[in-house]
């Protein structure tokens, strides 16, 4: 068994790991931190896992070693303790932002502060296998991805591999987001009578995540705007951009299909009939698919591609718990196989 | 013009009275008060009131004269300031629970501390019209009413006017309300994530809002159980009793029709076809209606009362602007006549 | 009083025009016909009327002569029937689409079929008054608007007014919409374990209510692509175009201020603080507002203009009862004073 | 690999328990049957098994032999062909309310008609593996639960079992439930404009699922009052008792840790902190937990006992599963380890 530990358990994030991990039958998990919860049962911050593990939070400060070590903190700490954590372990997954970005002056302008452990920018790797599996295979560090730049990079993928759009011209990605995006602790705005029944566009320029998309797909006009919405997990995004002239129907049905046969998450959802034609989050819930599809406007070469995803799952830790398989050279699904739930 | 002061406008009951009393034709609103929003529009707290006014929230210790008092502040404040508040206005109107029990030592069994002025707690008057109409018009003080007790008592008061149930008898009260019952402050479990998709019996024994139901209906031996849902607005009460020995379908109907025709905010809903065949707290977003309805198993006599209102009007700022409207001789339902929507 | 009936009462938009003229104080409402609930209390279809009116739904052949006819059938059914309805009164106001494009290739271009009176278009004036205050004051035929349409060209007009678009260049808008939208009658996708939490970009290109936004605007290449989400109320329209070079913040805050200050139900939303930052149709629901605001990235001039409203009001009911008032020459706001509520 | 094939599989129940035996290591699924989706795949009806199988729905008349037939019908059809079903099969696991009552005479009184197979009856266990485990795993014909009953039943068992209650006492249970309960078909009040945002206590006697806890527990005065509420996946049983004279919560928590100790899907919840503190069907979608909890008044006796789960999963599917584990002799949680999700 390969042990496992997770640095800061208790979030939304730390959960679905714990979630993962406990039912993952190559992993033992050692520990979970929180220094909130210190000395809790896991279930009783994270009821779903009652009766399934006898696990308590953690001081951070007594880890012991681990084959592999999760960070699932709030964006900002891990590069402070970076050094100490790899003592700790021989491989690293991070949940968070302090290791995605390739450029520390890319972080500086996205992330308004200094990177503290600039050095280490070069030791990990973008966490999404669609984009760097066999380097992924091969890494002892590896990044996690924002959600709603997962959302976006899926749903673009076909285009750019295909070389199916230009990658100077404007990308207009609308991204629309449910609530436990924001996090167990919660603001002001996230209280339920003031989140409940949203249609709430609160970012329309320079969301953080836009740097992924940028960094891991070479576009470099392209805008991510943001809407909150009444539900509690999953990402739609729905991007706009223009295929190169001459681009038909049949050539983006084989560029999505390429992808989704190229990976065991992604799948293609365009249906003519039926309740359930395009992709969405809805079903998705707790499953690590990425659904994707398009629409074209002929006349225009306007083309819409839709990537669907659960934020907490391919959008975090469920990608997190994938990229821990390639490292191990275990099968890319094993643990990640629930199918999601119809209806919910 | 009748001037009025709203003291602790910022929460929902204040923020409700501000819409009433805004668009009430025979009131000037001089001031609200908030310390936490001090100098803030109250449209930056309320927004639907932007365009609406110009008023901005002032210091509760500038306060100056009006002819009636609004207290909408948590409870526990008011019986702190009473004097003071008395010095301002001839006649107030409290929305919290400070004045609502007649005994001081009611007040202590359900509050769980000694009541800070329990002289003034004989000057107010249960400010709910459909049981003190008379009184409340020739009063100088009124109380507020619990949401909860107010379902409570309307769905319990034809049975009880009209001698149907034994007082003695036990009752069980079933509650479920939207989150907007827990106030703009929120609290650990109201954050979106944690809040919506609910369905949590947060309270098996004990409300306080119990209280006034044993004051004002005489009934000895009723608890209420409170759910709460996923919805912002809105209170149902399913209260279980026995009817008395040989009280049959059209008793009940002539109870409840004299209830409904004696007051101008109580609507029975008992249709046998169509989707709306019951009382439900969904149309009643924004209105003062209470709707209330009933089953008889005649077998055993069992009834089911049921009564929905919203708990932001009929349930507190609705009914205390419904109490105003008795105290200065104006029609009962000006500034009340919104009808609720539908759908919603 | 102006006497008015209503064909077609029973679907949402028959409902909320009958709630809001049965409060209008300057109208009669005389009949609302309804095939499929021939007989009813109208109250047993829209339940937030009980105790407000003991009108029953009526036979369409049985109708007598109005001063003011409204239409409120699905679209295609008014385009049969105008000369009859034109014979019941020397006023109508149409909320379907049968009237509201000028020219009949337009109708058949994005309805798919001939129109059945193409004579009668030009007589119809296009029911916005944010566009068309005067024409519509001296109309005797208003037509309805499409609520998307609605949305979008309110987002776009103080940019167009002000000429701080290029009306050749693209625009896209991104509009997210309630579950009423699609009718009182449902759909296979509307039962509600299929609907709720979901997140549904359901039509990428072609939304019928395109032309609206080209003929009112004469933007030239503009696409809506609409996505569902869990609501009953409400439109979101995100609108992204580019603004001239030069343009600056504060001529966008003059020009949307200055849409504002000219139509009593447009408000500029847009602030630095609290948790109402920009227009969101939570707080619109039952009120005649069009909440409008914008974000420019001042880099690239990409603008984002964003508009909420109410569907069913300013979308429909609530701009035909805000040009009934225009044509008798009352008080724009008459019968639409309703603030709508927060929390909800 | 032990073959099976089920009679109904577009229907929610249906499509759970494809969900479940598609990923059950030990079961190979050969048909799934639906009139209405002929030829379709089946994840265009289920689109959660989208890339999961490529199973087309079958006709009924084509069946071939298999190991374990499920029976997922709406309810009344079963019984008519049951003898055809016994002779494809020789173990069969319905999942309607065929087979549920052992007297002929109580399915006649509930379901207000004839049986077509009543000798059919004894020859069904009751398919609850917590009342009935033993013979479930020697029996060939296991009729399915009703949702509403199953939380009914879990909620009242340590007390029946421990013989805290008086079987003659009367007994109120409330329950509130999800929108997936009234099924995939839908009806009018099911729209989601009508069905979102409810509480709407639908029927207060003699919902049909009464006679299996009659039946089950020997309770002789029960009522089950039911209340809808917005969500789409769970059932909350809240029943009020009165326990005997003495009963004090020692002797309560031991009759529930009893229950949950000897059964692996039931769990206590009953938390001084923290978020979750009593059983919640939020947490339990797609799992088949039953989560039960109380709470005593103790100067009265009142108890109110409380289970959560989901309807489709510990109250349809997820049962009907662990029956077929049980019948196999394989280890009961086989396929149902999905832990639910949180937040969700």
């Amino acid at each position: 068994m390969t042990t496992v530990s997770i640095i800061g358990g208790s979030g939304y994030g730390g959960g679905e790991l714990l979630r993962l991990l406990l039912n993952h039958p190559q992993v033992e998990v050692r520990q979970a931190t929180s220094r909130s919860h210190l000395g809790e049962y896991v279930y009783q911050v994270h009821p779903n896992l009652r009766k399934r593990t006898q696990l308590k939070f953690t001081d951070p400060a007594v880890l012991e070693p681990v084959d592999v070590l999760f960070l699932a903190q709030p964006h900002g700490q891990a590069q402070h303790n970076i050094e100490q954590y790899a003592a700790l372990a021989p491989k690293i997954i991070d949940l968070a932002a302090d290791f995605r970005l390739r450029d520390a002056a890319d972080y500086q302008k996205w992330y308004g502060e200094s990177h503290a452990a600039p050095a280490w920018l070069s030791k990990f790797v973008y966490g999404l296998p669609e984009l760097h599996r066999a380097e992924i295979a091969s890494a002892n560090y590896v990044s996690g991805v924002g959600c709603n730049a997962t959302a976006s990079n899926l749903a673009l993928l076909p285009l750019v591999r295909a070389g199916l759009i230009d990658l100077e011209a404007p990308i207009i990605i609308e991204i629309k987001v449910g609530s436990s995006e924001s996090g167990a602790e919660g603001n002001t705005g996230s209280n339920h009578a003031e989140r409940a029944n949203v249609i709430r566009t609160f970012s329309a320029f320079g969301h953080r995540h836009t740097a992924e998309v940028i960094q891991e797909l070479g576009v470099k006009d392209v805008s991510l705007t943001m809407t909150a919405v009444d539900l509690v997990r999953g990402v739609l995004a729905t991007a706009h951009a223009k295929v190169k002239p001459g681009v038909a129907n049949k050539d983006l049905w084989k560029a999505y299909r390429a992808v989704a046969n190229e990976n065991p998450f992604v799948r293609v959802v365009k249906e003519q009939r039926g309740i359930y034609r395009v992709p969405e989050p809805k079903i998705l819930a707790g499953s690590n698919y990425a659904d994707i599809g398009f629409e074209l406007d002929e006349s225009s070469g306007h083309i819409v591609s839709i990537c669907a995803i659960d934020n907490l799952m391919k959008g975090a830790s469920g990608t997190a718990v994938q990229c821990l398989n390639l490292m191990q050279g275990w099968d890319e699904t094993t643990g990640l196989e629930f199918m999601g739930l119809h209806p919910l």
